[in-house]
């Protein structure tokens, strides 16, 4: 993985972790907690999770290939989930997790 | 700080995380999420900090201090909300952020 | 996962945790640093993946079985790592790290 | 605290945990690792509190003084440790986490 890779998953992963934070602040917020639920959770998953990454990313980890592949395992889920709920921030948060998911499964090829 | 005191400040920290994370997995499946919605995030703020500083401690962190003072404060804040709730989880929740708060304070003073 | 399985995984996690943590440190400290720096990178990369996927147990993570896949990978490497070091403290982080790939290889058949 | 002062703190603290890091790997590759173990051992802390404060950031907690007053503390002392080295990623590193302290410290006064 070069400089520039490294960059564009790192970029990835982070707006990734910020959305699903946003995401889960927000949902939290709604009128209907109770349908968020299922969001809320996953939102916290994918956050800690990519925060995760990004800072093994940041320190060479050996392990890159298969924390990415679980990765992208659970930004897909938290996108599916997400794209469900017509909120703003919901729609947000499955695009930057599908692209985080995308870029992640690019790198394990 | 002694091996006795350091087992006793890690099992207040690790009982409070899991404390903290049962009842934000339980507080999710309530009926009314809605009005558990300030007990999901204070438990996710309070199991991510006990286990950040329960990690800390085990690698005989130099700032256990500082981390010791925040946990009590944030242990504090989420027992005050976990004991309006009369949930199991809730009450459970409350009296392991009390200790766990009251063993942090007694290593800081 | 019934109660009393989930209460051996967070056990094996947890000592696997704090004896990498406690070996992280203790290499630190060993006149030859230069000898032990694989250990104490891959120390660090397993206590922090274990404290992850401690915290995700206590929160019923969708994501078990794949974490735990992961999980058994690191701590075979950290066991492998440390069993070639005779310190006491990488000896005794090896037998924990085995014992946790082990249990977490045991979960996810 | 409006939007361009979070992206301000956020992007401080996100430098901070790379250059800690990446500092951090460095050090282990050094010829003389033993001179660097105390610069290591801060790499993580520091490397680890602004990962996790950027999350915090992120999911708006209500802690945040609390924690950025920690933050500052810790990347002071990041700062003072690696001023010390004369290496690239040493004096990268600390210009990092005296930014990185000066930014915590301006929204906690």
């Amino acid at each position: 993985m070069n400089e520039m890779q490294k960059d564009e998953l790192t970029k990835a992963l982070h707006d990734c972790m910020e959305a699903c934070n946003h995401c889960y602040d927000a949902c939290l917020e709604e009128e209907d907690v109770k349908m968020m639920s299922a969001c809320i959770r996953l939102d916290r998953e994918c956050a800690d999770f990519c925060g995760f990454v990004e800072q093994a990313v940041s320190r060479d980890t050996p392990f890159l290939e298969e924390l990415l592949n679980v990765c992208a395992t659970i930004c897909k889920a938290c996108a599916d989930e997400c794209r469900g709920h017509s909120h703003d921030h919901c729609q947000h948060c499955a695009q930057m997790c599908d692209k985080c998911a995308e870029v992640c499964a690019s790198f394990t090829a």
